[in-house]
């Protein structure tokens, strides 16, 4: 038996999430379908994180325990990517130490929220970009960014199904990017998320920007602890999950998926 | 009556190409059938240039002769975009002087073609670039490319149903970018286009990058005016239009759309 990480990408559009769930088409559901073709027995996928319905990943990663010894880990991650959907793939595969655990070794998370804001929409970024026709004063989202970093508790960014007990999440590295053309992005790192959190941030950025909020509305949110005083929950299409980071000791993967765009 | 330009962006994935034809979903077909329900009478669009099946724009520009006045241009836009398709929509709409021609004012046009190289496909990519698995030589690839820039007969790169008559073109500027993680990004402009140019360059890129050819290959076929010297026509999903440019005098567009990327 082989314990292998996947490094995994995919179009969240037409998934239901990446965790297994009885009767709707999920990532977890679709990987776990090819590796019992390959195996020909049932082989459990466990995810770093869950992404909800419509949530993209560039750079998820799960573990396996393979029946088996795996010899060239390329043309392991080829032949799956033959049985997986379009929407789907394995980007690397890599052996593992069978200590390994995709959710509890990681050591951070980056994602990554992209908003087209333009008066007209853009058939190009439709699946992966928040539209905002109404223009943004991005000067004050960029500032309300500023004191997201470091280690906060995040009760008020907290979607109201969450099943997490701490709230308190540390922002490794936080920024907002004006790439031009009316394309925004936000980026993202930390040691964890609660359900929800930067969905809601943007949703409070974005209410910010169109001074619908004080700039100071997110920094009195993360203070307080209080629901109602964060903005709506943006939309799922806009977030990608963009990498997971692990101790340097395992080595983790050739690629390097997703890191802040360069200023 | 008002002179009417459109900087339109499509997704060509499920479009027949951009030029109206008889029973088949076209850029242009939508866009009249659009702009007749708005009119409540036939508007006929002129293309700036022909895209494909498959090709995608992100800066193609028509024109056209609007019966009755334009009086603010975005809401203009903003009307026409309720009723296109998701796949299809107008950037900006701007009145223009009636000597105005999206083809014939045209000075140049800018196209890019994006490859995937990587061992394994990625979802993310999958209707906007060209996945090339084997490992190609970049250096080879950027010096094949430095011999296209200036005026060129390009008989050997047109495809076989072309109509034009004259196969010289003078490439104004054109670049093979790195992205990194796999991503290539070759952007070339030109005063004009002959039939399938771009992407039997970046055929023949490919296979020299594949070392197929040898990295003289481009300008040898060049040179000979022999289609059989340049490579196979890559496939048209890599390829966007990015932008097209007009003299200054008609101050175009405020949306910069498609401008070669930073290094």
């Amino acid at each position: 038996m082989t314990r292998v990480a996947l490094l995994l990408a995919y179009l969240g559009s037409a998934f239901c999430g990446s965790q297994y769930q009885v009767g709707v088409r999920t990532v977890q559901s679709e990987l776990e379908r090819a590796l019992a073709i390959l195996a020909r027995a049932p082989v459990a996928a466990v995810f770093a994180g869950r992404t909800d319905s419509g949530v993209h990943a560039r750079g998820q990663v799960v573990h396996l325990d393979w029946p088996g010894e795996i010899e060239d880990a390329e043309r392991f991650a080829w032949s799956l990517n033959g049985i997986l959907p379009d929407d789907l793939a394995v980007f690397e595969a890599q052996p593992v130490p069978a200590d390994f655990h995709a959710r509890f070794t990681a050591s951070s998370r980056t994602y990554a929220y992209r908003i087209l804001n333009h008066p007209q929409r853009c058939p190009l970024a439709r699946e992966t970009h928040y539209f905002v026709s109404r223009p943004l004063d991005i000067n004050a989202m960029v500032s309300a960014t500023a004191g997201l970093t470091g280690s906060h508790d995040f009760a008020a960014f907290r979607g109201s199904n969450s099943d997490r007990l701490t709230t308190t999440c540390q922002v490794l590295h936080c920024q907002l990017f004006n790439l031009g053309e009316g394309v925004l992005e936000f980026w993202i790192e930390a040691n964890h998320f609660v359900y929800n959190m930067v969905r809601i941030v943007v949703g409070t950025l974005v209410e910010i920007g169109l001074r619908k909020r004080s700039p100071t509305a997110l920094a009195e949110a993360l203070e307080r602890g209080d629901r109602r005083l964060a903005g709506a929950t943006a939309p799922p299409w806009g977030l990608t999950l963009e990498s997971i980071d692990y101790p340097p000791a395992y080595n983790l993967f050739t690629s390097r998926r997703g890191s802040f765009p360069q200023e």
